[in-house]
């Protein structure tokens, strides 16, 4: 299924998701804070999460009756499922926004971020309000086990990020650090709304599991693409200089892995140029990128993502054949073969 | 009841939600963040919001059995109902942590500010995590009509903060927009955490709004006698300066109704002198108080602070005398003779 095909099997739910957000947004009293949260739910993002959602429940429909999908809306209500999935869009732009604060970002998506069309303050604020937002649907629309498990993926996507800040000086960096950080970071809530789909439809023990695995593969495979764009990507179409990522000091998969494989003088000469200054390190992106290419570090990392999606696609075999399933596995292989 | 007398009575509760909340942050597996969280949480908070919770449910308790209260601990898990009372102190030092951020706080309860200890971004962080556990909690303890009601507390919480925002350049305040700022950001959280004592006794809904009413009532005077205690408190016991929050340009009772009743001449100086800059504001406070006193506004706020306690304790009158019920009352009436 090529990327057209993928987008217009998928936008029927997006726009239904939209809809959902938009009625999130009415019920806002405050319009200064309704505008900002408008401006932040509705500032391009793709939907993923909340299509994760869609998708995984709709396999679970299909496996119970594959004979007759078109009774599927009539079985489950369709009302509590999208808004269950836009649990997982709130959490995110929630995340985002204070991200943003955190990193004092310009912009967010090719436009001016929240923090700055508006302040600190008021994202901060905004955050949280989304953030109670997600959490009272969920408790409202779920059952205990989800909803405790969405609480844990929230509180990990924390602790992950105190591990980012404590490892941000590292620059031998454990493999095992840079996956805990990303598990925490975008694996869980990626692997949460997924396996979500199937809770809410109360699907069997197995195929909640193979829901979380192709979830938490996505998420992850997801983030080591974007890490592999950071060096190889064209701005052109990724929207971000090259090197963004690098410049702020952040050790990636490609890095970790060519720095374990150089040779001793070698990897000294790089460690030394990691401990510059970011216009510094920057400045030598190039001779970096050289190294890692030099030292297998992209390989390996493309070779990693491609493993972990062909786990994530293998595990949705406990499920019948049906077009849920070929949106999701198209989803997969988009994040490998994605420019952007 | 003297204040000794009231805090003896209260320890024994402070004590165990104290322990909960040590247990709580025994959870949290990063432990730069626990570290975070612990300093936030025993900083010197006084328990009031998890206190009220537990005093609502033995006044229910009793009620339901007055001539048996031994049994009251049998009658109902005391672990889950004080883990209840916790979520209104996690929620409230979620909100003091990012306040503090959005204040640029040097300083809460007279040490150093999580947000200045550590930096804005890790402040964010942990006050996210604690809004988190608090969710978390309430999602597992309380049935879903609460947990509804804690959640819409906490969106009006931030929408409170918005309208503050939106009025802050408003000198011509009126009277209802002040109660609006002070039920979104403190009455509301306090009247909750009283009526889900109730609520997690299933007490009847007479029980329940007595205790909202109550609740309601003491929130909204304790800020009220704060606001007094602006102009009017020693800062020996408030440990903070005179015209502190007067300096900030945020404009309270006192002077909202000395702002009504003053003769327009007058009435138009004190205009100007609130329209220059903050270190100008507070270097003619003395005038401004003058101003207030005169105009009757320190009368007016503490006749209104008054007859809200009063009307507070009035509600609880539908519950029998009992230690509880005598706690409740000093603790309504302490908030009026406060120094601090």
């Amino acid at each position: 299924m090529n990327r057209e095909t993928l987008i217009s099997h998928l936008q029927p739910d997006i726009q239904a998701i939209d809809q959902y957000l938009e009625k999130e947004c009415k019920n806002i009293s405050s319009p200064s804070l309704r505008e900002i949260i408008q401006y932040t739910l509705f500032n391009g993002g793709k939907r993923i999460r909340p299509v994760l959602t869609i998708l995984s429940s709709r396999l679970c429909v299909f496996a119970r009756m594959p004979e007759n999908v078109a009774e599927e809306d009539e079985l489950h209500p369709p009302e509590n499922l999208y808004r269950l999935a836009t649990v997982f869009e709130l959490i995110h732009a929630a995340s985002l926004l204070h991200d943003d604060v955190l990193d004092n970002a310009e912009n967010r998506r090719g436009k001016r971020a929240t923090n700055k069309v508006w302040n600190n303050s008021q994202a901060i604020l905004a955050g949280d309000h989304l953030h109670t937002i997600a959490m009272y649907l969920a408790g409202k629309l779920v059952p205990q086990r989800i909803f405790n498990q969405i609480s844990q993926t929230l509180q990990d996507m924390i602790e992950a990020e105190f591990l980012q800040i404590q490892i941000s000086e590292t620059i031998n960096l454990a493999e095992e650090s840079y996956f805990a950080v990303l598990k925490g970071k975008t694996g869980g809530l990626i692997g949460t709304a997924c396996e979500a789909g199937g809770r809410f439809l109360e699907a069997d023990e197995d195929q909640c599991a193979a829901l979380r695995t192709y979830g938490d593969a996505l998420g992850l495979s997801f983030q080591i693409i974007d890490d592999l764009l950071d060096f190889q990507g064209n701005p052109a179409s990724t929207g971000k200089e090259r090197g963004s990522d690098f410049r702020t000091g952040r050790i990636t998969l490609p890095l970790i892995h060519a720095l374990r494989q150089a040779k001793e003088e070698e990897r000294e000469g790089i460690i030394n140029l990691l401990q510059s200054e970011p216009e510094e390190r920057l400045a030598r992106l190039d001779q970096v990128i050289d190294f890692i290419d030099k030292n297998g570090g992209f390989a390996y990392t493309r070779q990693g993502a491609e493993t972990l999606i062909e786990a994530g696609c293998s595990a949705l075999e406990v499920f019948p054949d049906c077009q849920a399933k070929r949106s999701l596995t198209a989803l997969a292989n988009y994040t490998l073969s994605r420019e952007k």
